[in-house]
């Protein structure tokens, strides 16, 4: 569905600031607090905490996260989901959220009611209240970005450094052909992420967003190299279904498609990877697969299927005209 | 200055996504810290605190709340600054902030520079280092969003409700004519609004962002009613040169212009406004005028030139085509 309409009536416009905002009360229902906790002071207020707080910031923009293919709840979700991806890539807690909206005169009032529907079911479901915002006017298009606070689950939070040369590379899910269907559709992967954090032979850990090829260089460590095993690369059935229409090797969409959301993690390397494995099928469905190793950058390849990582290059949101 | 160039060379593209992040963060200088507690990392990670947190998001839009008439460093310094207002209207002290940018493929290197550079001043200034953020590609325009986090300086946070019959109502500065300059050039009250969050006989704050006569309606308390004096609305020397263009009374800019960020706030009807006013003198320059008081709905007028505030609303951002 278009987010669009021409029909000044079912247009935000017919609304009117005040009433719009009125009605996404009503559509987030229980998912948005009361003021002074809630939507409607100049700030909003959450708790104290001594743990450590996580922030993360993530929009969904129309022609860029979504298209009229995307139906509303879809790109709700899409929103959520990126933000909450981003805790769970640090095996934090969600806590709350804010929003800000950018619209133009022609927003479908039907479309919205259904992307804040679905931000207020994921919000419940998360325990997560989205408790402040903003809307403001824009000429065209629709943009709007959450903001997520979270904070971490045990007394250290997982970020992108830590990982040391040895380490063992895994990763969560399967990856490539996101943008047939999971880009919005994923499930972030927050108890994972926790159970990772409270994992001490974890040292360092991240979402996969642009690409495994490319995101994979945030997490080597000074001095290493990365070595993947090309069999062992967990290709999704969407890489292989988009490789028949792209003519590119599934392998090559499961290194750089992007938006996998998939979490990729350092372990140390003195852990056994099957053992590892092991301990987390006791607790979870989803594959975990260890795919490579940080070698140091001239030792020999410790796969005989190593890849050439060269050639591949991520995802660029800003692209060339 | 305009954002926009059409010399590929002089444009965001020429850089790519990655150069763009590392120039940012030489822009930005001092002002955000390194990763794990700085940009680049999944979330941006904050200090637990026990006191209450406020957060606040406001955008700047090309278009709605800056023009090419305005330097990227006002566009900057506005957007700081609307934050920083949301947090001082509820009496807090600021403490990080997150950006998520959205650019299209012609943004001009130079006036994106700019833009960060005072982003970095203020941040600095304020001692509110930017953790952390997100670009992302939009096919027209430039919105910035902010995300500030803030906690409550006293045991309580100041919020638009609490406000009882009798209260006086009072008002930071003068009203009006923002849009001439003030509105990129304001001064946010940090201080003065802790310094009312300081004192018990306050009762509710918030800040003017939509004009007086519209905001006001957010403090007044069931079964009453707004008087206003018409004398003691403290009118800005803008007001008075915008009325000159205008035709409109200097009166009728001071209570509808919007985006004067000054602080409104109620005081128990028990306190005289003229003590009140004496004490807030010892501690600044900045004006403070007692401009009327909520009184029970059916109140005889308590003002010989009462303001009828019927004719009068705010400014509403999502405007009729």
């Amino acid at each position: 569905m278009t987010p669009f309409t021409r029909q000044r009536s079912r247009s935000v416009v017919a609304l009117g600031e005040t009433k719009l905002i009125t009605e996404i009360g009503r559509w987030l229902g229980s998912a948005t607090p009361k003021s002074p906790h809630g939507i409607g002071d100049d700030c909003a207020v959450l708790a104290g905490t001594p743990r450590e707080q996580l922030i993360t910031v993530d929009p969904v923009i129309y022609g860029e996260h979504f298209d009229d293919r995307i139906p509303p709840r879809g790109v709700g979700a899409k929103l959520f989901n990126r933000n909450l991806s981003d805790i769970a890539a640090m095996g934090g807690r969600p806590r709350a959220a804010v929003i800000a909206l950018a619209l133009c005169n022609g927003t479908k009032i039907e479309w919205l009611r259904e992307f804040y529907r679905s931000l207020g079911n994921l919000a419940r479901r998360h325990r997560v209240p989205l408790i402040g915002g903003d809307i403001a006017h824009q000429e065209e298009g629709f943009n709007a970005s959450l903001t997520m606070i979270g904070e971490a689950t045990k007394d250290r939070v997982l970020t992108r450094s830590g990982a040391k040369s040895g380490d063992w590379i895994f990763v969560t899910g399967k990856l490539g052909g996101s943008r047939l269907e999971w880009h919005w559709k994923f499930t972030p992967r927050l108890e994972e992420g926790q159970w990772l954090g409270a994992r001490p032979e974890v040292h360092a850990m991240m979402d996969v967003s642009d690409g495994l090829a490319r995101d994979l260089h945030a997490l080597c460590p000074k001095g290493t190299r990365i070595a993947l095993s090309a069999n062992q690369i967990p290709i999704s059935r969407s890489a292989h279904h988009l490789s028949e229409t792209t003519g590119r090797p599934p392998l090559e969409h499961g290194l750089t498609d992007g938006e996998d959301y998939e979490l990729l993690f350092a372990v140390a390397g003195r852990t056994k990877p099957e053992a590892f494995i092991r301990s987390w099928q006791r607790k979870f469905a989803l594959p975990l697969t260890c795919i490579g190793r940080f070698v140091k950058t001239r030792a020999v390849s410790p796969f005989a299927d190593e890849i050439d990582l060269s050639p591949y290059h991520g995802f660029e949101h800003l692209r060339g005209a």
